[in-house]
């Protein structure tokens, strides 16, 4: 039996506080081009996922996946939204 | 005249087609390590940004910066989410 194709997208973003220079790097240069209306640049990453439901609990093995591999949980955020 | 302050979201990804040697090399890797299920990882980036709204058109001005520094509009697409 194969199960039904879900998907759903992780983004990794870092916490509140943690300072994010590659953002910051962005907002400089941005500033010295003449955009300097935007005041704060923050980064981050998401991952675009299809997923096989194979009668295990998808939303477990998810956020297994997110916190042992896509984001690290000492710095990083993250939020999964289903599709 | 300060204007007030406006949050806008950038997400950044490969177009449709485009390889992602990224997503790849992390779903072989999920794959090995028994998370067989993840049939397919697509990678991107975002940008949370920070606008002092000061009269001129902001999402022209957002546009511009997607286009032109953000994203690269030959391999990529660009979304824009206004908070």
């Amino acid at each position: 039996m194969t199960g039904s194709l879900k998907k759903a997208t992780v983004y990794v973003k870092l916490k509140d506080g943690v300072l994010d220079p590659e953002g910051k790097t962005i907002q400089k240069a941005l500033s010295q081009m003449g955009y300097s209306e935007f005041l704060s640049v923050r980064t981050g990453r998401f991952f675009e996922l299809e997923i096989e439901a194979n009668g295990s609990d998808i939303d477990s093995r998810i956020d297994e996946v997110c916190s042992k591999f896509l984001a690290n949980p000492v710095i990083e955020n993250y939020k999964v939204e289903k599709q």
